[in-house]
């Protein structure tokens, strides 16, 4: 019964450390998902920034009391409201807390700046993430 | 051979279909809990709105540039602001849009209403649902 008990601790102990590495290792991947989107914001492409976000009809920006649908969209939206490189100006992204829900998918709660003249814009996004073969894309962005 | 793909058809018939049982009951259970929400809240209970929500200090609220954190400064927050049966208004969701991330994990769009004198508030929420045993909770909550 000891030699059970023994195993059956030794199990569990692998079994939550395989499940904190997998955890580790997901949250490792969507910060470099979003410090690529960044990177390609601040070389003025919109189009490299928007590669973070799923490639569907069905990706859903919400940003006050707007819905806006689709990666086209979003995509012609940005490109839009940021015509010029000035406009752009430096995207960061700071205080990510990544919550993993489940093998593919994941929640993501942070603050975004982008530093222009005259004055900067600043707020908070509340991210899901999905996982599609490989890659991690965003597939909802929650922006305040 | 030809038997034994028609088992295995019937298999991944019966899989599929127990899994859109599953996320329909899911669903369900879900806007249950946000009618239980705009109900306590149009009876005047904050107390009874915030039963939705995971009780918790690591309860995430996201409004604007804010992030509040915890049940219990969420519901004083919530008390502060809507501090008469006036004020409360009546709220409705409406247009919600439920998506099943895992087992134990969903997210939903929608849009509130809270009809007052002398001007209506609206917007939008994205929340991210987890079940706990059988109770479906609210973890995180951005709206705008």
């Amino acid at each position: 019964m000891k030699n059970y008990l023994f195993l059956l601790s030794i199990v569990f102990f692998l079994t939550a450390s395989v499940f904190a590495q997998s955890a580790e290792k997901a949250k490792n991947e969507i910060r470099k998902v979003m410090d690529a989107q960044a990177a390609a914001w601040n070389e003025g492409s919109v189009e490299g920034f928007m590669q973070g976000y799923w490639k569907s009809e069905n990706l859903v920006f919400v940003s006050g009391d707007n819905v806006r649908r689709g990666w086209q969209g979003v995509t012609d939206n940005y490109k839009k409201s940021y015509n010029t490189r000035a406009k752009m100006g430096v995207l960061t992204f700071s205080d990510l807390e990544i919550t993993i829900l489940s093998k593919d998918s994941a929640v993501v709660l942070g603050r975004w700046k982008v530093a222009h003249e005259p004055k900067d814009s600043q707020g908070r996004f509340t991210l899901i993430f999905r996982k599609f073969k490989d890659d991690w894309k965003i597939v909802h962005d929650h922006t305040s």
